[in-house]
């Protein structure tokens, strides 16, 4: 086969939206494409604290691949990568004996958590990652609270204290889905709800760091309503087995501790010889690594400044799509002798939702609060199934 | 106030058969009858296999007391027993400070599991007891195969392998209900289901010893077809945090061990002064603890003779539910001066469920099998509730 060869490293919005573009604008005879993904499907990482929650069954919060992909114009192969050689051009996967070639890589492997070096974290903490981690933590969580009657009362109040560390958008969402169900857990288990405590640590002086103040009140008083507890200017100094140490000394006791406080690049690409800011690589203006023209590197392992206050666009779905369309674009362009476009971000809003009954946020330069939000917030992620599997698929995962 | 006393120790088939009989044949003048129990609800013991195997909603297995006590009749005092007196009439319970005086005391506490001394069982395996214990085993079952994914290939057999010590009549329910909960489990947690190993181990040369040859074939042949591996005649010598080591010395390793071996009658009975054979108490023909005609014993703490074959009747809730009605006519006879009656077991059937789609056993002297089977022990469930609660929580409850 002469083709050249496209392969594209991770299913995520990223990595889905290059596949299902370039199924769409390539012919069969333009190239082979490849998809390497360690699941047979993809999930909707900004639905994750759900299910994390309990609150919405994880299958919705999945798509298989061979839903999505056109088989005749792109091959799939379930495996984990262990290796990026950019030298050889080659990606070797831990269940095959011959590694991939490649003619032009794109790299959408997502994010490792970023631990900020705090003590314990990565041996104690539990992280809004992919679906079997948010399965565990649903399950923990749920594991704890049946304990709470047969254990004694010293012990019970850790039982059913949950600490989760950080208050960016992960952080809030997560906190608002459970503050909704633990009345839910605390009917099943029989559990006074003022027994539960539901604790949002964040180290930085607000909930909600650079975002509108007026949407953070909202979050804040919304959310404090439903019984959770703010430790703002509050860094973690330490994770136990049972629960946390802040700066200062503070000790507080808890069975669950959930951190969400930051993510940073996965470490294939930093290991691959790419220059790395944390795992993150400062792109070109086409998005490809520097000095490396036969590699894109899309989604949260890719860092793209944003000109107005020269600060890094936080790794969101919305960017990682874009990257997409824009990798799509050029490799299209190169493969048919076309000139290619630089990357422009275009921030269309930003929401989270705040549990089952309310979100907030800002759509174009305009700030919404409680169910229009909410239901603004549903519909983007049904766009999300209909670019990447079409209406059947966006009604079947809809759900207001 | 000078009303006769009478005391009724635990809310379980024996204590509740005694409260609504005594509440339905005596006046309000006739005597001052309490219940005690630890917790504000009955359970039915004979469905708790269903919540512990995640196949019903714990709620169904449970009545509040307030919904079955007529108030102006009968008083109720949450607490645990923490002694019986029997030499100064009294009772004393964890949270009064003044123990409960009685005249007549009626104790129907319930069992405790038997171990057969097998070296940390009481330590390491989860036991069919109550709602706070059944909740606990399907949430640690679930925990358990939510970490599938997530540990190193070596250990996760043992996390999806679950043992059950005995295979009596709840052993049996119980796997019942777990071999069908087992492919839902698979689908969740994306896990084959050919990697789940459910395996009852009996020390007997028979499941369900003294059980009908051809009913037990049915309910082996059924099971077995639908995945539980049998090993009949074979002692569990040792229970272990991570699995059981068999009599030979052969280890098998699993998560979650689940005891149904057998019960003996609660220790405050045997801590009373009251002779006792594992727990249980020989009760005199009217129910009654021998020397003590003040003291009814009845449900899984007594001890009665079946004449046909000279052995014990295996404690169950049919002749809890009619020891109860006995202790009500022998209780209204004395305060109202007629003659006491013997107590008489009338074995009306035995049933067992296999999950939920079959059933079989003996109803009269016919054997009955499958679905009609079933049918007829869901009825048998409403039956229950009807007595106690009347139409409208037998309705409330009932499912097919």
């Amino acid at each position: 086969m002469g083709l050249p060869k496209i392969v594209v490293l991770g299913a995520g919005y990223g990595g889905l939206m290059t596949i299902t573009g370039l199924q769409k604008k390539l012919n069969e005879n333009e190239a082979e494409v490849t998809l390497v993904n360690q699941n047979p499907y993809h999930y909707v990482t900004t639905k994750l604290h759900e299910p994390a929650a309990g609150t919405l069954d994880p299958d919705y919060a999945r798509v298989n691949i061979s839903d999505v992909i056109d088989e005749r114009k792109v091959k799939f192969i379930q495996d984990v990568v262990t290796k990026i050689d950019k030298d050889n051009k080659e990606v070797h996967l831990k269940g095959a004996s011959e590694p991939l070639k490649y003619d032009y890589l794109v790299i959408g492997l997502g994010s490792a958590p970023e631990t900020f070096g705090i003590e314990g974290l990565l041996e104690n903490a539990f992280f809004i990652r992919d679906l079997n981690g948010v399965r565990k933590i649903r399950e923990h969580i749920e594991y704890q609270f049946s304990q709470y009657h047969q254990v004694d009362e010293s012990k019970r109040d850790e039982l059913v204290t949950i600490i989760v560390g950080g208050a960016g958008f992960t952080g809030i969402e997560f906190v608002g889905e459970l503050v909704d169900r633990i009345p839910q857990l605390c009917r099943e288990f029989d559990i006074p709800r003022e027994k539960v405590r539901l604790i949002n640590i964040e180290a930085a002086p607000t909930v909600l760091p650079g975002f509108d103040k007026e949407l953070v009140d909202y979050a804040v008083n919304y959310l404090e309503g439903k019984g959770v507890e703010f430790r703002i200017n509050t860094p973690i100094e330490q994770c136990k087995e049972d629960g946390v140490i802040l700066k200062g000394g503070e000790e507080i006791k808890s069975a669950t501790v959930v951190w969400t406080g930051g993510v940073r690049g996965n470490k294939l690409v930093e290991e691959s010889g790419i220059e790395t800011m944390r795992g993150r690589v400062k792109v070109d203006q086409y998005l490809r690594a520097p000095g490396h023209e036969d590699i894109f590197i899309i989604g949260d392992s890719s860092l793209v400044i944003n000109e107005e206050n020269e600060r890094p666009y936080p790794p969101t779905a919305q960017i990682a799509m874009q990257q997409g369309q824009n990798v799509v674009k050029n490799l299209v362009a190169i493969l048919r002798g076309g000139s290619m476009e630089p990357f422009k971000f275009h921030l269309k809003g930003t929401l989270a939702s705040l549990g089952s009954h309310s979100a907030m946020g800002i759509v174009g330069k305009k700030k919404i609060y409680g169910k229009p939000a909410l239901i603004l917030k549903r519909l983007n992620d049904a766009r999300w199934y209909f670019i990447i599997g079409g209406l059947g698929l966006a009604m079947k995962k809809f759900k207001l």
